[in-house]
């Protein structure tokens, strides 16, 4: 991506790390447990070196962590870090959309399992800071305490996020 | 996006539709209610080509839907439908992660509130199918019925997703 976003929203600055779809498949394999310049290019089909910059990108973000591990010679492991590991809420929430509506019930090529009781993950239920559920249509958006003059206009007759 | 992914992958065929990070930007602000060409323009920023175009695919891929509200002349509104409200776990996802990774705690942009009790959404809590809740570190990712063979492969030595 060329274009950074400079307003002020957690999404475009988010976007703005992530860039293009390549970062996205990179970080889905390291939550799928590679940590090898190998395995991240063996299974993202992605070209050496777009891998390399975005790998650099996710390490200075601090996403994952480059970890030396040669004995000898020159080599790394990228581990996701704290940050890194918090990006799962993401991806499931893109992992479930994608079964149900790129592919369908049936169809999935991955699905999310619950290892404790064998189920598939169903669904990301919103739960406000006292730990309650939240009912989707009740979300709204509202200016933050670092929301732009543009954010606050814009929010101010702003319906319900549903 | 030029490059269209072929694996077989939810995240990938989801990235596929939304391909650059405008088609996001233009499906927060459907969230936040807009419905007019004019309204998405002037609040993302984006260029009226690159709008048009993103409309289109969205309106293609049945996340909106252009519904003619013309008296005299051509308007159009573009409404979310119900596959584009459910993306809404995804934008929320983003949202909470680029509050806390991007700005961080007081600098929010924009708030996501309950309007039941004010408080904020705080987190995404997983669900399996029997709706009872899902300890993150517990999610495998595992092949699903519609896995390649490069995914079965691949998943099969494949950590826990945490």
């Amino acid at each position: 991506m060329t274009h950074k976003h400079t307003h002020t929203c957690a999404i475009a600055g988010m976007l703005n790390i992530f860039g293009d779809h390549w970062t996205w498949l990179v970080v889905r394999e390291a939550f799928y447990g590679a940590t090898r310049f190998k395995d991240f290019q063996r299974n993202t089909g992605i070209s050496r070196n777009i891998l390399a910059d975005r790998l650099a990108v996710l390490v200075d973000e601090g996403i994952l962590e480059k970890v030396d591990i040669g004995t000898q010679g020159t080599r790394h492991e990228y581990v996701l870090t704290d940050k890194g590991r918090s990006l799962r809420p993401v991806l499931t929430a893109m992992t479930l959309w994608g079964n149900e509506h790129v592919y369908g019930a049936g169809k999935e090529p991955v699905l999310l399992v619950d290892t404790k009781t064998g189920l598939p993950v169903q669904a990301l239920q919103p739960v406000n800071s006292a730990g309650r559920k939240v009912t989707p249509e009740n979300i709204t958006a509202q200016p933050g305490p670092g929301a732009s003059r543009a954010t606050v206009a814009r929010l101010g007759d702003a319906d319900r996020i549903e």
